[in-house]
């Protein structure tokens, strides 16, 4: 039985929730592809700029994906990371998911021309139980990213317009742009304000023109603060944002929101924690700006709950799923479909993240922008070195795959993996 | 600072959707108490009481937490695993959450007299986002099990008196029993029907008066026959409860409540997506018999949801959530304290999982009953050696702790771990 269609589909869509993508049947083996090795490593990442302050112990996860196939003498090595915001999963990566990718005998894809990571995703996924969204749906979405990594390389294609092709979508001739904003504005320890007003006012030298900073962990009246500091070093009205990483319960909700409306804020994110759709559905009622919601959702499931209990307003709210944290780009686009077809534009989705594999997929699929994160979350979040954006968006690397090769740093720590 | 306020609870609740216990102030330290070193090994654990049949790799995690408390002239040692159906957690164990106990420098409750596993569970959860209720809830959950069977066996207590007397319960004089039943009725890759039939007679002839069985994975027709088959083999009408373990989407699981409705089952299990409450809730319009739900629902905030949107109804509907499932019996506290406090009687509440560790939880807080695995899902699950129940009722272990002791099979795995 040809390797993809292996995996038992049935009780993968059971398990994240929904329908996977199906791959066109391969007439005939053209030529097989496999993951030969896989790396991975956990590793501390500060979600400030300056990684000697304290960042409350995150870390993330990066891995290499040595394939089979050789291009231009060696063998196509795919590269990936856990995103930013949730933990490294090292041991689910080792335990459950590298050992079924390696197993795999044949992932090309139905042309033959390159490996089918929707083909790998369900080989991920299979024995998988519905329900319990949460570490699985990340470690999945790191090997993904490598896959996409992988498989836009062995195509020899930047990774937008390698899917783009595969999901039949144009983009226009290249260089491609992107609308972004700078995500940071964490708190500081110190010198909380003047430090905030410093790093806005370097983001906004650095070319973005629109900014998000973190609210929800002070008191109202300081965040206040930090709000107008902000917004004094941006050039134009509307250009910040503010994420709330899901502190508010129903009372502190509505007293924000209440203190927010004035302030002509670009939008208001994780209002509440992510599964409390009733405070959020309050609060939309109330709040007549943008709201953002999604990061923490991790399934389709859960985007469907999202969509019919959360009061989320279709003509102005914002989707904030992060593709590698939704078990990879296949769950990503479940959801993005599903929520297409029940009257969201694509240009309501601005994936979390920060960094280039969502500028690719935020690109091949139209949406509305990309988060980067400039300064924090380095060096694997952020732009190719030396890019920054122009009148609010940024240009995509044109190297083959994610182009992590084009950010030193980044692919020096790759690169360690491999030694 | 005392340790057991070091733990941010304002995160902690932000984390898992809901208010953790306070512990009371302890007044002066009266004995410092450390868990001074965490074992863990991955097993495999099979859903066959003929471990050789295929069981989809199921995994489970074993941990032995030695305290520095000496009882008896040897340091006390409290065992847990990550409970059944799920997978083993051993990295999120290592990397994340025994670090975080290994850390605590005191442990001990208000009175001083053994360990606050309320206390361990803020401790764990430091620094955990809100949502994401998969995987780590389990890690914690296995661990939480043997925190409570140390703190028990400090108190030279069984589990069940311990954990009444924690929160301030009355519980009968011993020997305590609670209504069972027997889980199981998975099916066979040959000969399924007839060899289901066998295992229904064996539980009843090992005391077992109620069984659960799986539907959901073979056409309704094939499913009927095995509910046929079973329902033959137990003595009375009512007795026969199904679990779907998910399966059903909104068209099958109408077809399933009609064709199941004339059957006079005890409950109808885990219907369909756990996050689905659409159609959980269409099928209770349309089923009048009892439905359980809630064994892959793993937090308050999804607790929440179901209550809000799953359409159960309190007179009869059945509640599975797992406390090993839930971040450990501090999560599923807040659970049933919620539900409690929305109207749910407690006999609604019969936990998943089929082991010791439930039958004392369930005895201590005065559920409706529990779950009981004799034949799969061993060493570990099912009553002590050589116990059966009466009359429906089981008796628990009087030994301190959870009195894995008494089961010699599944504490020689746990020693094991020691060597």
């Amino acid at each position: 039985m040809a390797a993809w269609r292996r995996a038992d589909s049935a009780s993968i869509d059971r398990a994240i929730g929904g329908k996977s993508r199906r791959t066109p049947t391969r007439e005939a083996s053209v030529s097989r592809m496999r993951i030969a090795d896989i790396r991975e490593r956990s590793l501390a990442i500060s979600r400030h700029g300056d990684p000697s302050l304290p960042s409350g112990g995150l870390t993330t996860s990066i891995v290499a994906l040595v394939t089979d196939v050789v291009r231009s003498g060696a063998r196509v090595i795919g590269y990936g990371f856990a995103s930013i915001g949730r933990y490294a999963q090292g041991g689910l990566i080792r335990e459950r998911f590298a050992p079924r990718l390696l197993a795999m005998s044949d992932l090309a894809d139905a042309s033959g021309n390159s490996l089918d990571p929707f083909c790998a995703a369900r080989a991920m996924l299979a024995g998988e139980k519905p329900g319990g969204h949460g570490e699985r749906c990340v470690a999945i979405g790191t090997l993904d990213m490598a896959l996409w990594d992988a498989a836009a390389k062995i195509a020899g294609l930047p990774l937008y317009r390698f899917l783009a092709a595969r999901l039949g979508r144009k983009v226009a001739e290249p260089p491609a742009t992107l609308p972004v904003y700078a995500g940071g504005g964490y708190y500081y320890p110190r010198d909380d304000v003047a430090r905030l007003a410093d790093e806005i006012a370097r983001l906004r030298d650095g070319g973005y023109t629109r900014v998000k900073i973190k609210i929800g962990s002070a008191p109202l009246k300081e965040d206040l603060r930090r709000i107008e500091a902000a917004q004094r070093r941006l050039d134009a009205p509307g250009c910040l944002a503010v994420d709330a990483m899901n502190a508010y319960g129903p009372e502190a909700s509505r007293a924000a929101a209440e203190a927010l409306a004035p302030l002509g804020l670009w939008w208001f994110e994780d209002v509440c924690d992510p599964l409390d759709f009733a405070t959020l559905a309050d609060t939309a009622l109330r709040y007549e700006g943008p709201i953002a919601a999604g990061e923490a959702l991790f399934s389709l499931a859960e985007a469907k709950l999202l969509d019919r209990h959360g009061g989320l307003r279709r003509d102005r709210d914002i989707l904030l799923f992060d593709p590698v944290h939704c078990y990879g780009l296949p769950g990503y686009l479940q959801i993005l479909e599903y929520l297409e077809g029940a009257g969201w534009p694509r240009r309501a989705f601005w994936p979390h993240g920060g960094h280039l594999f969502t500028l690719h997929v935020a690109t091949a699929l139209g949406l509305g922008g990309a988060e980067v994160n400039p300064l924090c979350f380095q060096p694997l979040a952020g732009l190719g070195d030396g890019e920054t954006p122009r009148n609010g968006r940024a240009t995509l690397p044109e190297a083959p795959g994610i182009g992590f090769e084009t950010k030193a740093e980044a692919f020096a720590l790759f690169r360690s993996l491999l030694e």
